[in-house]
């Protein structure tokens, strides 16, 4: 049995990242409706914000969702109580310690799920008490670990040693990639890039339209004394860049981010000035689609990289 | 067919990676007896060593085996000339231009492959006429690029466009890994680390055993001002940590640098002070085995892995 698809009640191991200004209730419905697990991104929402995504979240799909819950959240005793309270079945929480929160929600009778960076971090996650853990790669979207270990590298460590089942994220864009990573010990794949070129996802489409524009090595992860993060290479990529060659203090660095520069950027659609955090994957994404479309590309591709691995190629 | 079998005229597509200090004679004619490819690492050595080690490698084996040529390297004249001379009938090109030597080499009916960590630099090699590319990933050990795109990221970008056939590098420790490697789009690996702890490297026992001994975050990419080089965490890594907090300059960094550090670190077993090179990857190798096992147990790894593909965790 694939343990994922078990624990979450889903069709397909597949699950939409939850992305701050992209993923609110009509991507995650949408993903969830095709059978895969939609996310509502929670980090970017006001209280009474998550409150309504979630509401309608619930009213367009009968599958199970969840909500992605950053630890670092200013308010997020609001965002626990609106999460129990609206009975939403599944949290990932992510940037933080698993041990403050996983107790008080699975005794709610929540599944949860902690995003890590590293082996360090998964151990902590299991003995914490999560049900499974996401192993999210350097070449992943926006913010990211110190130790850089990619997805090809962290995954296989991950799976080795823990007994709770591992999600892939970082570099995995369409069903191919989907397999190499079950390969390398996955049980399913969670996927940001790709579901940011969406309909349903809220990213503005100039954003979206850049996201499909970019090619391999247009993003870099940088500011990595404040929190690293991947982010396209635009005019505020290269103030920072500047900075650097000038050796700026790490206060000079936070005051140029200053504050709503992702909202700028993503949601608002200001390709110069703004935030544009994206995963190395973006290169290969060609187009913008239904989101529902996307899983069931994500299946057939999936199952057409597993029949091809009987062509000669490769037998040995 | 397999191309990269059939380029070489081999049994496995299992490359052993030309490393400075590290792959001499004896682990090149080890992997070619076995069925995979050998590579003398040609980085390290002065041209009359090379010469010996070419001999020497012909008197070892009967099967095909390459040199790995940096084509940084100050006497490069030599290298070549020692190489038409003595009939080595594959050549790997690394760390520059692939216009400047290809064709002479191929007009000697020498088969040539060029390593690229970028697209762009795999559509210039493919136009410069090499028969082959390696893609090698941000997890790799040793020098590296600078647009920091991993294996996975790297690889079906490359694979998707170039009509030559390609290897993966980066990130590969065993045949799980090569299956990953070979679904999204590689039709060979090379494997440095790996061979890094065999029985027949070079290198010294100290470093082998350090290799063995690391864990998932022990190493990282560090001196991008100079040539991206991936190491492992040691006394003289915290060097260069420390004269990048102080905002040192670039020709400090190299006076910190300095010569012989590789040999120091790899050859000379000086865990310390020496350069320790090596990829990420480093944290799953476990033991020190003869070099014709490790290309054994890659292949039984990589069907035992196609086989696993038949259970019910990848059925949808």
């Amino acid at each position: 049995m694939n343990r994922i698809v078990e624990l979450f009640k889903i069709k397909y191991p597949v699950i939409q990242a939850g992305m701050i200004w992209c993923s609110g209730w009509r991507l995650a419905s949408a993903v969830s409706n095709a059978g895969g697990l939609g996310i509502i991104g929670s980090g970017s929402m006001y209280p009474d914000v998550l409150v309504e995504h979630i509401k309608k979240c619930k009213q367009a799909t009968n599958h199970p969702f969840a909500v992605n819950l950053p630890l670092l959240y200013p308010d997020i005793d609001k965002h626990v109580e609106s999460i129990i309270k609206y009975n939403v079945p599944i949290v990932f929480t992510s940037a933080g310690s698993p041990k403050k929160w996983t107790k008080l929600l699975k005794d709610q009778g929540i599944v949860v799920v902690h995003v890590v960076s590293s082996l360090k971090f998964a151990l902590k996650s299991q003995d914490a008490g999560v049900d499974a853990v996401v192993a999210e790669g350097f070449e992943a979207g926006g913010h990211n670990g110190k130790d850089e270990t990619t997805t090809m590298c962290l995954l296989p460590e991950v799976a080795n040693v823990l007994d709770i089942p591992v999600i892939a994220a970082g570099g995995i864009g369409d069903g191919k990639a989907m397999l190499a990573a079950m390969i390398l010990g996955a049980e399913g794949v969670q996927l940001g890039t790709r579901f940011v070129v969406s309909k349903e996802s809220s990213a503005h489409k100039h954003f979206k339209n850049k996201v499909v524009e970019v090619s391999e090595g247009d993003t870099l992860l940088t500011l990595k004394e404040l929190t690293p993060v991947r982010l396209i290479k635009n005019q505020f990529f290269s103030k920072i860049e500047d900075a650097y060659r000038k050796g700026e203090s790490i206060s000079y660095l936070r005051d140029l981010l200053g504050r709503g520069r992702a909202k700028k950027g993503m949601f608002e659609g200001d390709l110069i000035e703004g935030e544009l955090e994206i995963g190395q994957v973006s290169s290969q994404m060609s187009e913008i689609l239904p989101a529902g479309k996307i899983v069931s590309q994500i299946i057939e591709e999936f199952n057409a990289a597993k029949q091809n691995m009987n062509s000669v190629k490769f037998n040995f």
